[in-house]
């Protein structure tokens, strides 16, 4: 366990999937002003991709996550986790149930990243590429409305196109046919009048090129390692601020 | 904890530097054979960049890094790992102690990669790029010796160049500068008879690009990932082989 004084532990609950995690911890070691590595964070992953599929379970065609999900938030705080986040957005709908099990705070990639764009004046309409997870659990649209941002959700067909490239990260067979087809989920988007692009899941940003997205796409992820680094920051007192 | 028939948890002792665990965590995710979130391995990531520099305190200049690496081994033992990997070359150096102090098993990066080169018939001499601290503790040589072949060590200059590479890799500031000095390391091994090259450090594979080695780079990490498959997959008895 933490005492006062030492250096916080920062709990990553990922696996959903492996890729999205390791992105996760990529975009925190990138975005830490570290001159060795005896400044970065110190870190715990908890990476267990047999958590049920979010996706089948909030339509009702697979078992929960929440006993997996809520091991997974226990090992955290038994190693001493101060905090911790949870690399995949659709998972979010669950954490509530999650908070009554295991009694550890977490920061939700859905604050942080709501809290991001209401600060952006010029932002009134943002396209969400999101799971069905997400989307069903109104995770985004309840979160950008309560900052004055509207949702652009795509159709039945382009939802079933993001769905089709976000499991093509997670089994490895992403190709050119995926990307082209959510290249045009963002045109869509911006014909909608989209001002950005939200890379609302953790697999996103593994299979749309930030250059070829029709709108600036924006990473929930990267604003989370970014508030990660300011919360590990404030318990400890010390200068540390995100670059 | 971890029981019979169910997923093994494999741990890693990371951190040292972190984004070197980012590399190894990601070189384990594209090994495995899998086609969905639910066929990967249960890993667990102890990322403690805290851990005191190796090299220091192998030449006598800094503290022990073995009681953070216990409390690391610890926590992976607590959470219910199966057995760990440590992605840290230097770190091998201190493992027997840590293994007194904490009773779980670990796969050696050192003994993976000299196992490999053993079975490599061409292979007589290898250049060894690595920290002082691997290099002082004599972990290759020894493992190299043991299997048939040839280590070949930089000079005092040239060990100073590799070193800062590795640094800068830690320090975020890697260049053209470091980059080319390595190259030329390289090229020194092979005039030395070196087959081929083996980035003994996990800093190296992120500062050595494969095409400009002078010999063949081997990484061990990719050779440990592909035991730590191996070996999870023996342990549930599954068909899982790395790709």
């Amino acid at each position: 366990m933490e005492h006062a004084g030492e250096t916080p532990l920062v709990g990553i609950l990922g696996g959903m999937g492996p890729a999205a995690t390791v992105d996760f911890y990529s975009k925190l070691v990138a975005a830490t002003p570290a001159t060795r590595d005896q400044d970065h964070l110190k870190v715990m992953i908890w990476s267990d991709p047999s958590v049920p599929d979010r996706s089948m379970a909030i339509s009702g065609e697979g078992e929960s996550p929440v006993p997996a999900l809520s091991r997974g938030a226990q090992a955290l705080k038994d190693a001493g986790a101060d905090f911790y986040v949870v690399t995949c957005n659709g998972a979010h709908a669950f954490l509530p149930e999650v908070r009554e099990r295991v009694d550890l705070e977490y920061l939700s990639i859905v604050d942080v990243a709501a809290e991001h764009l209401g600060s952006l004046p010029h932002v009134k309409k943002a396209g969400v590429l999101a799971t069905n997870a997400t989307i069903t659990a109104q995770l985004y649209q309840r979160g950008l409305r309560a900052v004055g941002v509207d949702p652009v959700l795509p159709g039945v067909e382009d939802q079933r196109t993001v769905m089709e490239a976000i499991y093509a990260v997670k089994s490895g067979t992403l190709g050119p046919t995926e990307r082209r087809a959510l290249i045009q989920v963002t045109e869509w988007m911006a014909a909608q009048g989209a001002d950005i692009v939200l890379g609302a899941c953790t697999e996103i940003p593994l299979a749309l090129d930030p250059q070829e997205s029709a709108r600036p796409l924006i990473d929930p992820a990267v604003l989370l390692a970014n508030r990660v680094i300011h919360e590990a920051s404030s318990r400890t007192g010390s200068e540390m601020e995100a670059f």
